[in-house]
């Protein structure tokens, strides 16, 4: 899975990904279900490990345009782990309140514990996103955010936090399909807003903003991984793998007890 | 599943509940497990149309002995909805800060908002079970929150917050023999902490504060069901069935856009 983490030494150009690819794994579609589905049993029990610890924190961060995939994603992969196990911190549009502070203000109050696994759907990284191509603030503002962010993600690192972050990259002809299965369907059309179109009209500028992010904050406390998402099974694929392997790689161990566990006698 | 409602007009008493007990259903455990997979979708599309709504809010309360499922019936009963669909509040030991206030401060800033679940992993109930049981606070004290208790969720229903309270009950046998293989497990030792011996202890006192709870807080608003929970397949379909149910009665409606449909073309 490596081969999708984006190098801090090699800059990525997005137009160049195929989003229908499924490199590194030979199987259909099928087999790459089956997969996620033992994957997505494996992050249980790491899950379960990482509380019965409580040492490690998890942060998952999921960026993607618009029926990108983020919903669909944390629904495959955390399947197992369920409600207790994994929090998803949703950041939309922000309120007055948390527009009344820093832009890191409202994220950093989401950030997992010890123990804990937090997934972020959409992040501070809109605020170099969605704030950049509407120009919500100055260039100069947002020119310095990245910066900003690689600081907080590296202090955050520092204090035990491990950082995974994915875009999952689909394509403009992909999300046209995705629109109109909206429209079609009268039990998805709530999910459909006109307002999106909008957003669609400034996919090169998004393109460009996506770009800028991935080669100014890939860092090695903190890596981006760019995930083919037009086949849903990849996506999920890829995901969930990257998850596991960056787990493993903890070293966590089911905490001993102080206690001898065979002189402890249950009452009736 | 009406015949595990607690009545505010006949006062239970739990000692002459068989917590073995399987009534209203005539399966074994493996029909009961299909049923709770077949609710537990019925559940995932509710949940979907009460957030397409967005005018609905769901509460639900889970309360237990030590070792009584909470966990377990938050996997099973919410196991298709997902971590997006529905979010988890633990109410552990107070932290210095919610000491410092009331005690439903902590607790309302939980409630869930429109189009939303939330489940309460324990609750300010523990303000009058644990809190009383040790005696935390004067009897004066404990005794005037169930009014308070009632008052709090008057308000909450009648804002738009439908709330539902589980009891799981286990017997005190079941709970020996699941503290038994927590034990025995080393993957599962953990769980264990010889504190929950002494709380064991207590369990007359326990039960006393319990039917107080249910005899005094079972409102129309927000009623209580006493889950027989020995058997977890039959604990996990009263508390699907009840929440299916529940929100059935709703009445909900997908939400009609306001421009039509066929007039939108996704431009390429």
């Amino acid at each position: 899975m490596k081969t999708h983490r984006v190098s801090p030494s090699r800059k990525i150009r997005l137009a160049k990904i195929d989003t229908t690819g499924t490199p590194g794994f030979k199987g259909d579609k099928a087999a790459g279900e089956a997969r996620v589905a033992r994957l997505a049993d494996r992050l249980n029990a790491l899950q379960d490990l990482m509380f019965a610890e409580g040492k490690q924190r998890l942060l998952v961060v999921l960026q993607a345009m618009d029926t990108g995939g983020k919903d669909g994603t944390v629904r495959s992969v955390f399947a197992r782990v369920g409600q207790q196990g994994a929090r998803v911190a949703n950041f939309k549009a922000p309120t007055s309140t948390e527009l009344a502070h820093d832009y890191l203000w409202r994220v950093h109050s989401e950030v997992p514990g010890r123990g804990e696994i937090v997934i972020f759907n959409r992040s501070h990284y809109e605020d170099v996103l969605v704030v950049r191509v509407h120009e919500f603030v100055p260039k100069e503002v947002w020119r310095r955010r990245y910066d900003q962010i690689n600081a907080f993600e590296r202090m955050l690192a520092e204090e035990g936090t491990t950082i995974v972050k994915f875009f999952l990259h689909i394509s403009r002809e992909e999300q046209k399909e995705r629109l109109e299965a909206r429209l079609a369907e009268p039990d998805k059309r709530w999910k459909f807003n006109p307002g999106d179109l909008k957003e669609r009209e400034r996919w090169g500028d998004y393109m460009t903003a996506y770009e800028d992010v991935l080669n100014k904050t890939s860092t090695p406390w903190a890596p981006w991984y760019v995930v083919p998402a037009d086949r849903k099974w990849y996506r999920d694929l890829v995901v969930a793998e990257t998850l596991v392997e960056t787990l493993e790689r903890l070293g966590m161990k089911y905490p001993q007890p102080d206690w001898d566990p065979t002189s402890i006698k249950v009452p009736a």
